[in-house]
């Protein structure tokens, strides 16, 4: 990947996420020609740094598209939903980071450590799964080559930069008057678009995204189904809780997981650590674990209080983190459009 | 309870948990004839508030337990093994908010919404049990009595007040070094006595007390072993993962459960709206289900998020959230006394 061969837009370029696509895309030399941000009317006019450049920020409409090899959408579902067919039809391939395609059968859900085969059958769309799913995937995928996996029981702790900017400056702004004693106002989490907001300085909220008809979340529901459909298995047995924490940037996910084989502990602590982009931190008598402050700005999956159930002798616990706006957002993004350009060439 | 009849000693008065102990024996209009408030020499001399009157913290030695009816003890496990069969030795009742003798087979482990009975068979010593499984046991109480239960996986949202004053203060300092771009310095969590300590403002500790041989925590199994006492049934299959979050106060629970026999949902949200000291607070379309916040300086133990497991017919997935210093610690402590003056009259 020497040269610079591929225009890429960025949709949502001045978003949290769309952010570190940028800064990813240059730190992994991707082989941009031209790069194109794109955004919403309100925030067309603004400039972004690439490559030490400032480039100015357009307002994403069909004809935007014209010419563009590759677009990385992340500005939410309806930008998705309104732009990327648009954008296929001029010739470009869309990987698509928000929930607008991920469960259409004809749309490749992708992990590239876990199921780059599904790449082979796009149509031009491809999706980039939930921050809180990609990084479950990845650290159970061994366990699924292995031994099977029968059920997963997952509870997380995510960071509110998955609600982008506005909920982390609402973080910061609600932690700050908490301090000083002052009045706290709410109006971003736990989802901008309901009517209700709580604050989340020095508190925990048992509600990621909205809730569906079956009493899950559409949070917990996307971990449900996106698991099932990323290993190409629908016996896999998955129940998730989602819980927003006071952490700026990385999610923390509490997973159980009973497999369909015995294994030996140590074993399955070897099989991680040789998954490219996992790193196993797993020593509770040194007090080694993962944590989402040194997870931040990395780009791998953290793997850590690896244990055997005491009731279960085939099942184990596991404590997961990662940077949702990289693993989580944009590295699995560029990871997918790396994919496509080594299979392309 | 109207006569002021008894003597009683709170051993560790100045701590997080003794100062909800004096609050609350004040609010429950305990029938303290003499409130004797003790702790460690470096704190004798202080001076607590009971009932609008300033009284002065004595040293704990043997002998300040002479003529104590009731000696309430939270100051740490080896003060609690010092001192404890000193005051029984004396003819005082102690109940324990310690780690120290909960799992004697000698020692009941009480709380009274589950096992009153336990109560008859003390010899001077009872314990409270962990903060964590307190509230936990409570909200489980009516599926056991009515389905049975099979399985419990467990994660927490431990709050810092559970590891005293100096990690509540070191959250807040944390919290504002970090708004302000400052240095973070680290002395007090995950755990005191250990080497290492961590970040805890904006970040996520898996680890609440030291770890054992089989790479669980000290709390994790205390979740696991009280629960199977507190229910007299080693049965129960219980696995836990214990986690710090930058909460203040009030602890939050991810809870699957597995029960024996199948069961109505909306008859669970009946039995357990039915259980003294529980609230039932379930509608995630409305966006009602608890929160830390709200739980803070409340006695009750608060459900949420109950919903049938989508594999699993006999399961559901519950949050349970509690002011781990109140039903999680003092409260319970005297709800035990009531129990026991109950019993007595």
């Amino acid at each position: 990947m020497s040269a610079n061969e591929f225009v890429v837009a960025v949709v949502g370029a001045t978003g949290a996420v769309g952010q570190q696509m940028l800064k990813y895309l240059e730190k992994r030399d991707f082989p941009v020609k031209e790069l194109r941000p794109l955004a919403s009317k309100r925030s067309a006019g603004q400039k972004v740094m690439f490559r030490g450049n400032e480039v100015t920020v357009q307002e994403a409409l069909p004809e935007s598209f014209a010419g563009v090899d590759f677009a990385l959408f992340s500005a939410g579902g309806s930008v998705s939903k309104a732009l990327a067919k648009e954008a296929v039809k001029r010739g470009t391939v869309v990987i698509d980071n928000t929930n607008a395609f991920r469960m259409d059968p004809e749309v490749p859900l992708v992990v590239p450590e876990v199921n780059p085969e599904a790449l082979n059958h796009h149509k031009g769309i491809i999706a980039n799964p939930n921050c809180s799913t990609i990084q479950m995937v990845v650290a159970l995928k061994p366990l699924y080559d292995h031994y099977g996996i029968e059920k997963v029981i997952v509870s997380t702790y995510q960071a509110v930069s998955g609600a982008g900017w506005q909920a982390i400056n609402e973080l910061e702004e609600q932690s700050k008057a908490v301090l000083e004693g002052k009045e706290v106002s709410a109006h971003v989490l736990p989802v901008g678009r309901l009517n209700k907001h709580y604050q989340q300085a020095f508190n925990v909220i048992p509600q990621v995204d909205v809730a569906e008809e079956n009493g899950f979340t559409l949070e917990e529901m996307k971990m449900i189904r996106e698991t099932k459909k990323i290993f190409g298995d629908d016996s896999i047995d998955v129940t998730a809780t989602c819980v927003r924490v006071p952490v700026m940037r990385g999610h923390s996910e509490s997973v159980y997981v009973e497999l369909k084989s015995d294994f030996d502990l140590e074993e399955v602590r070897k099989q991680l650590g040789e998954v490219p982009g996992v790193v196993v931190q797993d020593a509770i008598g040194e007090q080694v674990y993962p944590m989402p402050i040194n997870a931040e700005d990395r780009t791998e999956v953290f793997v850590g209080r690896l244990r055997r159930d005491l009731n279960n002798p085939r099942a184990l616990n596991m404590w997961v983190v990662s940077d949702n706006l990289l693993k989580g957002a944009a590295t699995n993004t560029i990871q997918i459009a790396e994919a496509l350009i080594g299979k392309d060439k």
